[in-house]
């Protein structure tokens, strides 16, 4: 259901006097986000809307707005509560409060419950150096906890290119292929010109000099000369494995 | 075919005597592209390997490279040999040389066939301000030369927020987005926000002063907090269409 | 009439059967802009909603495009129709097919029509250098434009500080100021920490080298450590203008 | 009574013998600030040239310079003694000196008195993010401290924009509006562009990655095609409140 | 005679009754600058005050402007009517109208008139390479126009120390240097080391790719690790003279 | 024996029925790097190809993983394991895992093993002042454990010419020179301008201010006018010392 | 006796034999400097060559080097031993083993000894905050060990323009300043319009956001249109000092 | 005949009476370079020093000043006169003067004479694509006419690998590479990964948006996480030659 046909219904239901249009105001409110005391606005529609709910960001909030949060979506009945960029000791001080918490240290995100597997494809996640392993790691249980098989290969860098020509055919089987690299971030470039699929690019502050803290990989990645490649910021792992999910999720609404 | 199996194939024609290893390594070169003087090397591969045929970048070369690479693909049968950042004069030399070829001034495209149009789904793009048309010309002529069904909606930028949700229903019902924005670049994360599927980000050089020819909506975009974005160079409507068409690309194939 | 009660009527005129909500949906996106051929979407309510007509950024745009939407806006009865960055050789153009279109040559607007002037107050414009007059004067014509009573204190900068001290009174006496500087842009701190009043700020690209086509004066600027200063993009004259018109129009509004 | 009419009066007494030309020259000095020590100059007078007393800003003073001048501002009778950017542990050591300071940690504010309310009209403050709060609130009670009224609403950030358009008739009847973005900093074009009066933008160095500290919201607020809208430092919700009491103060001063 | 001394006499003269306050106020303002049509104030004091006349920056400025700037300051009988960066088209513009004005193509400066040479010591003048003669000669014929004696040093650049090495005597014997250097910029460096006086450097914007414009000399010069350095704005010749000629001023004041 | 000769040999021995395709493409796989668990995949072939043995680069890696490489190589028996980068407290807890470590601490590499000495010619390493010793003796130890001979000059900056003049017996004898500066970074284009063979440019982060964390040095090294320089990524010692090697090899290997 | 009269001298003495060609090379490197140990190379002749002895940049060396480098310049009889940018700590460690050291906490200067004041003229040293006073007091410091006089004027802000315009007496009666600002970084641009001599201007790294630490003043002293201004480093209060003895140095030469 | 063996024979001289002293001054300096007017210092002595004969860059030059400077070359009997960056419509002029100028116009060299192929080894030059012909011919033909053996390799950038992979022989064989690449610039890496010998990257300003005129590929290539690479300026296609033409003389130095 679709929010235009629900805004459609509320105005018939308002038509028909069903609704008041005071009501009517009030509703259009309610089935939108819930406000938590003076701090969030919980936009719980937005799996109905785009698919995933909403993920907290755990940089900048403080421990008991975290809890507060995902309280609030435990009683709203979320079958995924999901945190990202947790420090392992703010997860500790959470863990006392809200229980089943998971916590994935590599990727740093806390997790409760996971969405069912119900999309065909996988989405394929490569890494340039070991380096690149945590913003990757962020990347696949993101995939992962949202319903989405993935496939992991890591440490093919460009500067032994044999490496990835070895495993060429998992390039060539991919479906959705995200590409973590940081120096200078060229792995994207090579793999998007094997690749028959899309490509996501994520490019990490793994470096020194003049890496500026992604920046060389991140330039690398908007200027590749192989087509199909379409860039997340650095460092974000959990924005690449929702871009996969959200291909995957259209390929799978076309389908049917 | 994938490239695996070809290669796999062809180890088996040398394992069987059918193929001399010389003629083996020969056969791979030969396969892969073809030398033009000494100036190009073409990936005549590249449809069979990525799905679209090689485009031809215009700028940083001569009139007379172009048309000697116009000829070499046409001599070899692409349905589809396209140019993009062609200026108008540059076109009007080829076009002297290249029977046949179309020229798109808004999009600064040249163009000779066209591919089938086969793929399920739509591409929908979007534009902020009436200065951003070139750039989502260019994403639009080429997504329709490479075969995909491709809806327009123009001037919809975020400081009057009511043109855009007046055309809610096109996003409600887009399978991928191209977004196209200039000067603040905040379109796409008001569409993602709202979309039911993966949205491309194209930053443009319109703008002024701080705009930094295009860096200040590049980062706006980088830096949304909506998910389901993918970010590609500014003013690159070309690579935006190559990104969509891959993903619709995948789909069917996901699909079938 | 803001536009919160017009939807709350439109929502009454629903419920009591007035308007059906089809046709609902329709209104709402009647009144809020009016598509012209496929390149822009008018936004006539703009004045209502925020006290000022749309203006037409002529950059990027074609004469074409501009003489089509001031002919649309001319229709649409708007009482001014206003273009920013319009170059003398485009005006000419325009003029030729838009009757009674004033060209302000230094300012680089063309104009028809002017709105009346309604509004208490005054808005001082300052200048650090005669270089700076072109930004200065788009911010002039612009508030002159819109109604309002403009005073002009050209070459004033702080090298020679004495300028601006013997005119004190002009910035005793000032309402709203906007200060225009390029250079080192250090205008508009010594003024704020004289003036009685908000200060607008407005970096111009005069100057070389280390200016850096006026990132030098911005940066000034928004490390005032002076207060009371909101600062725009860099040549920004006609958004100054606006801004200041939009607290002269509050403090009107205020008063009623 | 203006610096103007001060400094007309003292030349008159000149005239008339009343004051030497000495003693002229010296009450100038006295008039304007107090030499403290040898590492301050209070300014005394800003309040009445200004219309705000001088603020100490802590960042790069030591706990006994920041005790000195309280005090000395004490016993000069400021009505409002205020310090910004102060951290817990020197608000703690300064309380031990200090008698009847008052300390906001969120906002990292201490304070001894208050600004009599006096303004007509209110300030609306709103965040994007939950995130964005520190700032947000150095803004609010800034606001408060100086006598304004403030209206609050937090995470209304543009990647829900039904939070935003829920909560539409605050910005309807908003007088002055401070924007608070981190991340793409998109929410001060939208809001202009449904406000009805000026809007102060303040980008945060909330995020990460090409976040670069704040640059991207920055550059997002200055390029916004939304008009009446004024930029300020990162982080400096200090100063957005200021621009925002200046705007109110003229509208009384206007009014009356 | 010194502002202060000229305030004091003036404020003597109001308490003796010679002169009315208000023509206090109006005397000050004389003295100060002349006001030129709305478009300049002419600060006739600042040779009186810095020690040179005030000198006309042609970027920016109208010919009919820079022709009324000259005539007013011929008028008011300045020794030295100077102006800068004027471009050779310019220049004959003004000829046509500015009687007995000289034109230095390679400085690209005009002038009428000189100040006699009446200081001690010397200003040398050297440069790294041929392409930064145009920003040396800016500097040098500046400082002859002023009064001071030049020597010039070209073509010494650090590639071949040899040729600095050879001219040692020229930097052991001068007394303020100018060393004027693009590329990288190293110059400088080398010859603070050496020298026995105050070395003001010029970056050029001579170069390409990562010279950024003049920004790596700029920086080469700001991270010296020798001292005695300081430094001007990209190619800013007329600067350097300035600040060399108020370094001489203070040498032949503090000796008288 | 090349890469080329080994494929062919491997393609001749399927031809020959001596190994099987499927065969074929293992042994390819296993020839060139051996899979680590699931972080890593170290590349045996790297000597054999490029000269030198994959270093491991300490940054980003836990101690867990630096120790399976070490001792993954140490099975292979790899004749010189290092490690780059090595924080002296995680070399204690590596040397508890992995015995025969030697820690460098002012170069911040670890150790087993060393190539043999085998190569004509001298690595030469200069450096601009005494802070940039780190970086120094980084490419110092490098080459030394990787078999070259090494002459070391510290302390020979610009601005002290003569530091360097006095030593310049060992530019003139020296075969690859590396030089090694922070601040400005103009000791390479003094260097190079007198050297007779390759330089090798390396740029520290010593300074501050405008060093840009390094950026200075590096821009002035990519502008220098000196011909003959290489220039390598900000404080990378390592890298330079493998160039230096490279050239080293190739001029052995012509020299057989 | 400058360096070329010696070099002669040492030629004379080898045409007459009483120096060996061989001996001669060994004096002129003798002359130069001390090589100490292998870390550093002490430039004794700098005192000698630029009128001030060699100082000691603490940064990046360790407490052992800074305690032999002392020790080699004290046995050389040096009449100032001075170290900059030492913290406390390192302070405490090196007064254990060097008697005599003074230290200055708020400079971060470490001392033995101090220049006779010989120097005519003064050096007046302005802040424009209290922020700002740790750079200024390197300044001064470093100015009054090397022989000068010092006047200093904290916290004179244009913000504030009146507190300046009360010590106008200081900036008219100065013969060299130095001054100091942050944040905006507009000082140095008022000072040099009001002052009768060269003006050194300081960028420092207070402030935060767009200041960038420090590059926000900088790009406004560079851009400065006030002229006699000479810009150094970030914070580098000691090259200020340096610059402004070379001024006072040449100043009373010339006298001589 | 090193510089350090004519210094000691001069010495000797001097010592045995054959020169006088003063004579030897003069000596030194005749040796070194020629002046050319009062624009250039011609370093005759560098080919005898580093090599290669000094090389004329146009830029920033007047047609005449080259003329000068060649004429002065071939007068000194120069074997190789050559010129870079020379536009063709001054190379036209210059032709008129100069007899048997060459000039390569891909190249923007000019060129009289050449260095005697006297070398062992090859420069093979890559590029990523053919927009870059421009700056690898500059590189090639400057090598060529230094003495050096060329091989060329166009159009085999990353995006289609196996355009590579085919000419693998070439990299196998190659002595140095030049790798230029713009766009991403991933192409040194990848070859640098595969190569046995010194890798010199040469970035190019070929690309659009984010490529920043070459900065993108510049720091792809600073970053490369391969070894035994160095980095050029941007489109510094002559520096690389000149690299390349050290390392190549510094094998055969060591060889004989």
């Amino acid at each position: 259901m679709s929010d235009r046909t629900s805004l459609e219904q509320l105005l018939q239901a308002i038509a028909q006097g069903e609704v008041s249009p005071q009501a009517g105001l009030e509703k259009l409110q309610y089935l939108s986000f819930q406000p938590l005391e003076d701090f969030a606005k919980i936009d719980h529609q937005r799996q109905w809307r785009t698919g995933f709910p909403e993920v907290i960001w755990s940089q900048g909030k403080t421990p008991s707005q975290i809890i507060k949060i995902m309280n609030a979506m435990r009683s709203h009945g979320s079958p995924l509560i999901m945190t990202t960029r947790l420090e392992p000791e703010i997860a500790d001080l959470i863990a006392l409060e809200v229980p089943n918490l998971r916590y994935y240290p590599m990727a740093k995100i806390g997790a409760i419950g996971q969405l069912e597997q119900k999309y065909q494809g996988k989405i394929s996640i490569l890494t340039a150096g070991t380096a690149d392993l945590s913003v990757a790691q962020e990347a696949a249980i993101t995939a992962e906890l949202c319903g989405f098989e993935v496939e992991r290969l890591w440490d093919v860098g460009v500067a032994g290119i044999h490496r990835l020509l070895s495993n060429r055919h998992i390039i060539d089987n991919a479906d959705v292929l995200i590409v973590v690299a940081g120096m200078e971030g060229a792995l994207p470039s090579v793999v998007a010109g094997m690749a028959n699929g899309p490509v996501i690019a994520v490019p990490t502050s793994i470096g020194y000099g003049t890496s500026f803290g992604g920046v060389a990989p991140l330039l690398t990645m908007l200027n590749s000369c192989a087509t199909g490649i379409g860039v997340v910021n650095i460092d974000n792992g959990f924005g690449a494995a929702m871009l996969a999910g959200q291909i995957l999720r259209l390929a799978n609404r076309l389908k049917s």
